[in-house]
């Protein structure tokens, strides 16, 4: 695990990187992309990151074309971040070869089998989510 | 996958910020423990970074105490980087509550089970190192 977890932030190091981005910003859009828009403030308890990071982060991605600020068509003195990335093909190229490797690697395995790995990678995500809470609450 | 990778660069992000590193700075003193001694060029070859940020990335492990220069004891004339985060506390309180976490997780499985996860992680490490390879050498 903690092999590819250093194979894994060097990965979005580069990727990032090759974007004009911090790693926090690429894996913020796509977190925005995976549970739509978000207020700053969610943002910030999603990311671990603080009020003002979050707000230079929200700075950064809208100037990159990967999410913008716009007012919650539910409740207008809400403001919502709105990610872009899902249309960008910049990001979907960086991630294309990595998404065909890693959907080959899948066909390796039994459908069984499969179900008990996505069970430990889910359980495995939501000890990491828990564990950067904690560590926010700490700091 | 995605959401692990996504926790788990967020999480680095946190637990490096808190220790005034950047996340890769984290994780490459993490590489040298992992590998052993390096020379530049050689933690430019794993880390996927430019020379130039390899230089700076020493410079930061140096001054931070997680690393240090050496001449190799084997060859004079070539100096290795050393790294010195193994006796370094603060870094492993930081990984302890994961690390915990993590354990606990695995003894909710059986052996044969954690035989295949420990199969699949290894190779999507390894898919996300030759990713982290072939990307570089296109950029």
């Amino acid at each position: 695990m903690r092999r590819l977890a250093t194979r894994t932030v060097l990965f979005h190091q580069a990727a990032a990187q090759s974007l004009g981005l911090f790693p926090t910003d690429l894996k913020s859009a796509d977190l925005l992309n995976e549970l739509g828009p978000l207020t700053a403030g969610e943002l910030s308890e999603k990311t671990g990151l603080s009020s003002g990071a979050v707000t230079a982060l929200i700075d950064r991605l809208e100037k990159a074309g990967y999410a913008k600020r716009e007012k919650d068509p539910k409740d207008k003195r809400r403001v919502i971040i709105v990610p872009l990335t899902a249309g960008k093909s910049q990001v979907k190229e960086l991630f294309r070869s990595l998404s065909t490797s890693t959907k080959e690697l899948t066909n390796e395995y039994k459908p069984e089998e499969l179900d008990l790995i996505i069970q430990f990678i889910t359980e495995a995500a939501d000890i990491m989510e828990q564990e950067m809470q904690l560590f926010k609450s700490k700091s």
